[in-house]
């Protein structure tokens, strides 16, 4: 049986998420970050050695990167591919593994930069600036991106919109979200999923 | 064909490097960063909306994200899985998942982070020691993990060892790579690569 190692607050929320919309058996390990530091508990490195979260334990697979655990869960539990794009549609699964990629890839660091700035109150002459214009471009990206559409990829809930998710999260967190309305009512329809609110309550005190 | 648009300097010699390693036909367009800001330049905004590289053209498919890049072109130009795990093979398949996502996902954050630093000749109080600590956390994993191997995972050469080879390219390049040999050897095995030295010699005039 899969353990996911979920660290409170964190994206692993986003795995937790996942399983749930596959009807996955799976058990939750739920670490708490240092109150002051933020950062989490060294008994989490003792599961993987960058001591970091999400990380699952498939009898014995241990595997880290949200994008890479997305990909080995619905390879596993989604053969019907009803979260993901067949292989043979390769333009389609191309674009999809673009997506996928995205959030972490490319979306993360400036949204980090801003988090960093924020918790220490002090800005940075290249970095604020930097991660501003970052937030900025990525945001009105996945807002052109959604358009009207309900999912990231269209009319389809994909692996990709886990992610996506979380980056929406981030920017309601960091206080960014309001000058993007269409990120808004994504972000309240995926909190409306069955799943994810089964998510929130199993994985949240 | 496919086209790779290619700004220098950046990531993006390492899809010209794939490109040769499966002798794959294609064109090269390259483009310059403004000297001052060292952004890239408009005109790739015509060819992807964030106006970053790599982004390739393939009949009119086009993708960004180093990582879908490398997923695709192997895909499309490895049917005999010389460069990747096969999806049967599903645990070492995952496991080279997360060794694909994990560079731009993991490594790149706190590598730009110092970078910005560098550039700005400005330390921040918070970001500045959280870059330094997961330099050394990452590096430390990576060369734990390449043991006496001569790739990353193990003895073969993978689609995992191109974006892998561009973080540890960025450590040199950032002054850091000194403090890890292992890397400075995997470096030097990486460059010389045919492969490379015809990327290298192809997208560098």
């Amino acid at each position: 049986m899969i353990t996911l190692h979920h660290l409170r607050v964190g994206r692993s929320i986003f795995t937790v998420w996942l399983l749930e919309e596959l009807s996955v058996d799976y058990q939750l390990k739920v670490y708490h970050r240092n109150p002051e530091t933020m950062r989490a508990p060294a008994e989490l490195r003792d599961i993987h050695p960058l001591g970091k979260s999400p990380v699952i334990d498939d009898d014995g697979l241990v595997l880290s990167e949200s994008a890479a655990i997305t990909s080995y869960i619905l390879e596993k539990f989604d053969a019907d591919n009803k979260f993901s794009p067949k292989r043979s549609s390769l333009n389609e699964w191309a674009t999809y593994q673009q997506w996928l990629a995205y959030p972490e890839g490319s979306v993360f660091a400036p949204l980090l930069l801003k988090m960093l700035t924020l918790r220490s109150g002090v800005e940075h002459p290249v970095m604020t600036p930097f991660s501003e214009a970052e937030i900025k471009l990525h945001f009105n990206h996945i807002t052109k991106q959604l358009g009207d559409n309900d999912f990231i990829l269209g009319d389809a809930f994909t692996g990709a919109d886990f992610a996506i998710t979380y980056m929406v999260s981030m920017a309601e967190r960091l206080g960014v979200i309001g000058d993007y309305p269409t990120l808004v009512a994504y972000f309240e329809r995926m909190k409306n999923r069955d799943a994810f609110k089964r998510a929130i309550e199993k994985a949240i005190e």
